[in-house]
């Protein structure tokens, strides 16, 4: 019997990564990484994606099981379509599944990547063991992925879990996506931002920000108010804080809507650690609508660091979604085939967060 | 092979309802009702409990397959135990399912009221056909069900899905859980009726509500409400209205939870007709995050009456949640056993929404 593989990708707006996984453990293999080309043609992005899963597919194509990809933004895992894309704006009802079927000798699937992110690590890092868990990443947007009663949470179309998008403060500040006062609104990467700048127009007001950022304001990012908020800074804890407020509320809608056992955090913005950590357990206790929702509750930081994706995808890859999907339907964990130390030359690594 | 048959039994703060079903398809062959008792000892309920199911029961009792029952307020389906019931004040921690297990001949199942009318509207009433399915009833209380990829949506400790406790206005008016800007808060019968009183404490502000209430503003109640705005009173109109949009923000941010085809609104502030679902429908589509998930969607009256906790019950028993239970875990719906026609004394009534 000869070793099977899956090749895992993670599609972004800067980079495209694949990675080589063997059938029975979630190891990496080989890994190549290319640039998202800034193209206006979709097919520029679809061969850039091709080319970087060439680069890790193994020589004999009859030992590829599977390929999985999780792509930013709406997409219907069903169909196999990008409905669009946040950060590849030529992307619009992108067919990346059949696309990539034509060219590819296995099944293909396609996933969210906050999705992908939140199977990533329920199966391999933060969140291992439990039968209900969310997944929120804080970076520049804000995404979400659920497991509802053992299960990736789809919904009709796919697009469930877009828990950036929930309302934490009516009329609040515009979202990236036109509506008012959605938790990404309040508490991604440039939302703290923005606070930051509006908080520094104070000129009276003491900051570290002013001298991270060269006098002018608008080169604030979240990155730079962590690092300031991390030197003892008041204004960047306090912004941090408020972000964190804000997760918590939106966290205790969350409680009653799916009742988890454990919440991860990850993401730039989770990097600032108890600075957020602290007042979103604080808020999430005290804003929970009952104490039976924090019983034994987690509310932990991600495992996987930037890897996540890529563990997601060959989660998915290997049926571990435990959802039945277009290309191939296991509804049981994949079992071992192969033997993958039948390629010593192959330098695996393992998740972080085992 | 003989008939077998279901005993579906509804509990309320009020009453006591139990059907008996047969085993093939979702009819009422035989109804009993009793008082809740007002009692402080909880055992005096579930005798109670028990004497209603055994009036509906089939003489042969092997012909007895399964008894299930909805109860309100926070319970652990898993373990069979009713956390906490509103309006049953002496219940704490009862094991329901247990002790009715101890005096029954065949298995027991338990489940939160909304759910099971959410079961029970999803298999038999407004929602057949949808793999993605909201439910909401409003009335004393705000609850809901939801079937999230084609299961009974229960988390960890089955206590997901309480849609009236997502925070809608922080800093809202009181809830009854505590916690403040619930959706129940906001527009559930008794929040709608208290915002009455507020308004018609500027008696420059003429309203049908003061003939009503006999004068007495303390009387108003949201049944009163609907009367009065379907009888084109302006005040209860825009009282409505007001809980139509906050019903209405609560769901934008339930579409990109859960994506969902189907969105259900029962209870009896839910009768009061266009006058509430027009509001709700152009604040959810005003307020949705993308067009995506309007596609399709619909936004339906529940049709299943007083009867939908029973019909949710029976569901539940004959196996429909698709989610393992302890006493009994199909996957599949269940198939038909025996025959019905074999009782033609006894008379079946179909649910009101076929």
């Amino acid at each position: 019997m000869s070793a099977a593989f899956h090749v895992a990708v993670d599609v972004g707006g800067t980079h495209i990564r694949a990675a080589l996984f063997p059938d029975d453990e979630p190891r990496i293999l080989r890994r190549a990484k290319s640039d998202t080309p800034r193209s206006s043609r979709p097919d520029d992005i679809l061969e850039a994606i091709l080319r970087t899963i060439r680069q890790v597919m193994p020589a004999e194509e009859n030992s590829l099981s599977g390929v999985a990809l999780g792509a930013p933004g709406p997409l219907d895992p069903f169909e196999g379509v990008v409905i669009s894309a946040p950060n590849i704006p030529s992307w619009r009802n992108v067919p990346l599944r059949q696309w990539l079927a034509d060219r590819l000798p296995c099944p293909v699937q396609i996933g969210n990547d906050a999705n992908l992110a939140a199977l990533g690590e329920w199966q391999f890092g933060a969140g291992q063991g439990a039968s209900d868990l969310v997944y929120l990443t804080i970076s520049t947007g804000i995404g979400g992925g659920v497991i509802a009663d053992g299960r990736l949470l789809l919904g009709r179309r796919g697009l469930a879990a877009e828990l950036g998008h929930i309302t934490v403060l009516p009329d609040g500040p515009q979202c990236s996506c036109g509506q008012r006062g959605h938790l990404e609104a309040l508490a991604s990467g440039p939302a703290i931002a923005r606070e930051a700048r509006r908080s520094l127009s104070d000129l009276s007001r003491p900051s570290l920000l002013r001298d991270l950022s060269g006098g002018d304001s608008s080169q604030i990012t979240a990155q730079m108010i962590a690092q300031a908020a991390l030197a003892g800074d008041e204004l960047a804890q306090q912004l941090i804080a408020t972000a964190g407020r804000h997760i918590g509320q939106a966290l205790a809608s969350i409680l009653c809507v799916f009742n988890p056992s454990t919440i991860i955090l990850g993401g730039g913005v989770s990097q600032a650690g108890p600075l957020l950590f602290d007042p979103v357990r604080e808020t999430t206790i005290a804003l929970a609508m009952s104490p039976s929702y924090l019983e034994d509750l987690r509310i932990a930081p991600a495992a996987l660091g930037d890897d996540v994706g890529l563990f997601g995808a060959y989660a998915l890859s290997v049926g571990l979604a435990s959802q039945p999907v277009p290309t191939s339907s296991p509804t049981s964990p994949a079992k071992p085939r192969g033997d993958p130390h039948a390629h010593p030359d192959l330098q695996g690594s393992r998740p972080q967060g085992r």
